[in-house]
């Protein structure tokens, strides 16, 4: 029996982290089956040199060939470029990889806020749905942009986030809904109508009533994650605010460099480390690659292998623990095969 | 000769913070014309014993009587009521303020971040044009919202950005462009193009060229706001991405409560904290007043009084570099009045 796992490193340092996952993956040996990798085209990389950015092949070995992967990262384009579209929006769209969990925990002893939350972001609406259009008119140009959510999409993000919630086995677990539902009443009141009432749903039975569910707007959200950061333990939000949101979170425990994610569907899941490109260190061998070994163990804690996954992020904590091998952006001088050597070394 | 100027307070802490900003301007006495304040109605309160938000006549006094205008804060009702609209979105949009000025800076000595940055808001588009539908389907209700970006006014909001870069007499004045184009490239791409070119505008005439442009995603935007909050000067940001960045400034500085700004359109101007109504505190007498009076002091420099506004923002900054009078959220003991009393005193 093998594991296969597409393997999409896209663009910049995706290049340099991924096989850091790799290797943590093989490390596993016999306690998982045995990896099997295949490497798989994505990106603006790949896009400038053959004008497509996801190639149709890549999907169909994905959809019809793996157990899983895992994606790096994609650099965007500084201005506008004809025909091009981000692949990972395009991957989350086709194999309906509708939740994003990112969970952002501080290792205890290392510096940083005291945090510990998972962000469960709606992954295939809200903004992203890129249905944009531009007029002329006698006073200039005129673009819109639709925003949806739909009840359908609230309610699966909703179940996966009351799930997350569970979980993670905290006495009193807390699900904040986040929205902005004093301007955007109808959109943003179905969200949070929607969240709200899947404890009420048939099929969930009682199931969830042992988890609180608060709100926040998602300015005060941004506020109140900086000031309280310990308050928060799971946060369900659609697209675009969970892509800012998870974006403070990783702040709060010091570098983008630490935050895994998965892209979760019914039927598929993706590992991706939340960072992006990183074009200005791209090719220096410096890039963190703990965010893309925790999203490798995040993938393998999604396909049931418990035990392995948090072996992977033991190592992880140990290693920022002692706080003696880290890469520059949490103000180490290690690179990031010495970061993925000591990862190695603790498993 | 008279200094006309509607006073709002709207709802909850609105009615506590703006009579401290109302003492401020007094206590300048004849440095400025004698102020007249009019008292006008509008808010989730006065809708709930109305049904109206924002009365036609708070909107004829404010344009046709005033020189300018103070809000307080509103209340969002924590469920969509029937007819209810938030009356600052809707007075923002109705009396043209289309830039929402929110300067955030530290004052040397007192905890919180170095920061120095403004944040230039647009405030009449984007999502808050609020055109929202709902539809019924076979997989249940869907809802739809259009974001919306005109060249016009990202123009303006770019001019009004770059004059503030300007106006801060700062050696290298950068302005930072925040869009999220790697996702919206028609609708943020607009943005960022118009506001990239304004420079290049012909009435403009090289005013601009001391100014360097830079540009951040939106997520990386709060991002780097908590990593390096110093190096940020002036940042320009449609509608939902400003509020949204102006509140981490906020916690970058240690509060809400801190934070002033005006809302600013070619013709008129009003003053506006950016906190909220704040319902947990409301009628206790321990919100804090200084972002009001901040807010009085910045409606102050829009009027042209510039000397009378510094002396109230060297006030409120000694009263805050002493740090003994301070309200809760602060860290502090005293009372909305006795913080005024000492910003009074210091005057
Ligand atoms: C690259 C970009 C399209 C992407 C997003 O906005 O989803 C990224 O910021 C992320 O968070 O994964
Ligand atoms: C109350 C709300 C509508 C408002 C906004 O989103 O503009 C507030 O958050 C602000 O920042 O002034």
């Amino acid at each position: 029996q093998t594991l296969k796992i597409g393997m999409i490193p896209a663009d910049g340092i995706g290049h340099e982290v991924l096989p850091a996952a790799r290797a943590v993956l093989l490390a596993l040996g016999s306690s998982i089956p045995k990896p099997e990798f295949i490497d798989l085209n994505a990106g603006f990389e790949y896009f400038t040199r053959t004008g497509t950015a996801l190639p149709e092949e890549t999907i169909r070995v994905l959809t019809e060939e793996c157990n899983g992967a895992m994606f790096g990262a994609v650099s965007s384009p500084s201005r506008r470029v004809a025909g091009y579209s981000s692949p990972i929006v395009a991957l989350r769209k086709k194999l309906d990889l509708y939740a994003n969990i990112r969970p952002v925990a501080s290792v205890s002893g290392t510096p940083g806020s005291d945090v510990d939350m998972v962000v469960v972001r709606e992954n295939t609406e809200c903004l992203y749905i890129k249905e944009e259009t531009q007029i002329m008119t006698p006073n200039g140009k005129e673009a819109r942009a639709t925003r949806l959510i739909t009840e359908r999409a609230s309610r699966r993000i909703g179940k996966m986030a009351f799930e997350t919630a569970l979980s993670r086995g905290k006495q009193n677990p807390v699900l904040t809904i986040v929205h902005k539902s004093n301007v955007l009443s109808v959109t943003d009141g179905l969200f949070r109508e929607t969240v709200r009432g899947v404890p009420q749903l048939e099929e969930v039975q009682g199931r969830y009533d042992g988890v609180k569910i608060e709100e926040q707007l998602v300015d005060s959200m941004v506020y109140r994650m900086y000031r309280e950061p310990a308050t928060f333990d799971v946060a369900v939000a659609p697209n675009m605010y969970g892509d800012i949101i998870s974006d403070a979170a990783a702040a709060l425990v010091g570098s983008l460099g630490l935050v895994p994610s998965v892209n979760a569907g019914d039927n598929f899941v993706m590992g991706e480390p939340v960072h992006g490109s990183a074009p200005d260190i791209a090719g220096k061998g410096i890039a963190n690659p703990i965010a893309a070994i925790r999203s490798a163990s995040l993938l393998l804690t999604h396909l049931g292998h418990l035990e392995p996954a948090q072996k992977i992020n033991d190592a992880v904590d140990a290693v920022l623990r002692e706080g003696k091998v880290l890469t520059p952006d949490l103000g180490g001088r290690s690179r990031t095969q010495e970061v993925l050597d000591e990862v190695l070394k603790k498993m």
